[in-house]
């Protein structure tokens, strides 16, 4: 199974008043994980939106801490797809520090076109996707 | 059954170039829901963290997106507890606007010290969240 | 000289690991305090975006912060327009809480049509500003 | 004059519905700037907080915006001190996107102790920053 590694380097910005990552910033970084995901199995997130009006949005979430991130941590996001067919896609996510398990979780997304109705994925990300 | 209701303006920083709002952005709500659901039974979590040194740490979150939430809305969001114990509380979130649903979800919390070592909820707070 | 008052309860999410206010989120606050204004004066800047695709780009933002805010103080933004043409508008900003000053501020913005190109303000805007 | 060089990719979650970045981000982006500025002279801004209880608290931040950064943009970030002495020191910015020019900007900063009372800066953080 294709999976993708991404890496973030903590900010500032993402801590809270306990120390520690605020945990909607988790979701950001399921994002970037996602994005690198595409990049990695041959395309461009963005150019999926302005070439092909394809939009991915998102349906549901959900997020596991196990352990907390702190600032300037340098977390590994490794990103993989879990379920997938012509109407929606799922990612698994899995944090890590220095192999510390920081936190589990999962997007499920559909696809829309520009005026946010559901479309089905062209056949060329269909392919790129291993569907 | 207990529940509080809470109303967030969408900011246009809140907002993607989807243009909706993001999906963190739902769990700053919830934030802002379970805020004001400590408030509701009785007391400031504020005060629980400076007065009491227990902090209320996300375990696990889910958020299901309904409808699109956007600039400038009229968020409401209703909070309540859907499970209790000494360990752990987990809040349910219904978020609407106009009576068009926009998301549900949950988060999972333990409790912690200021060390964040996890704690048993002291009596007084048993009984606020009715215990 | 007109000024419109808006109010922000300080979210967790907003603090960082200092134990205030992360700095870039007074921007935020500066936000909201704009549009509000925009309705003080008449007109929601959702419809000027929407109805006649008149975008209010921020050219230059400038802040000042002389007391830090804390989670769950209750802001005060007060704001006003300090400098307007047909081609930019300046509004300042003032956030207090409890009569203590948290930080002054201003934005400068450029007006822009949906292509993000500049353009010259229409009248029906001009009126309300009192140009 | 030293200078250190920040990458970031802009994230989705950091545009706004107008297509670009949102305007508070880029002083998100100067944060990673100036920890990476700090790495560069020889010490970890994280550990001047753990080991000697010393912050760098915003006073002061100014971002000019010249031409605007979209999502999965590579931004460059160029850090500079402008100013210092043993109470403040000031850190500008230049932001860049394969040369385009995006944003520049400076935050002037006043070292606090823990309880967030100003101090002066130790000798050894002194010789770092080359004064």
């Amino acid at each position: 199974m294709t999976s993708s590694q991404s890496t973030v380097r903590v900010r500032y910005a993402e801590t809270d008043q306990m120390g520690i990552v605020y945990y909607a910033n988790y979701l950001v970084w399921m994002e970037v994980g996602r994005v690198d995901y595409c990049k990695a199995i041959g395309f461009h997130y963005k150019n999926m939106e302005i070439e092909d009006g394809i939009l991915l949005a998102v349906a549901e979430s959900h997020c596991r801490h196990v352990s907390p991130a702190r600032f300037d941590d340098h977390v590994v996001i490794e990103t993989t797809v879990t379920e997938k067919n012509r109407r929606m896609v799922t990612f698994s996510y899995e944090m890590t520090c220095e192999d510390r398990r920081l936190a589990t979780g999962w997007t499920k997304h559909i696809f829309l076109d520009r005026s946010l109705r559901p479309v089905r994925l062209p056949q060329k990300y269909m392919e790129l996707f291993g569907m």
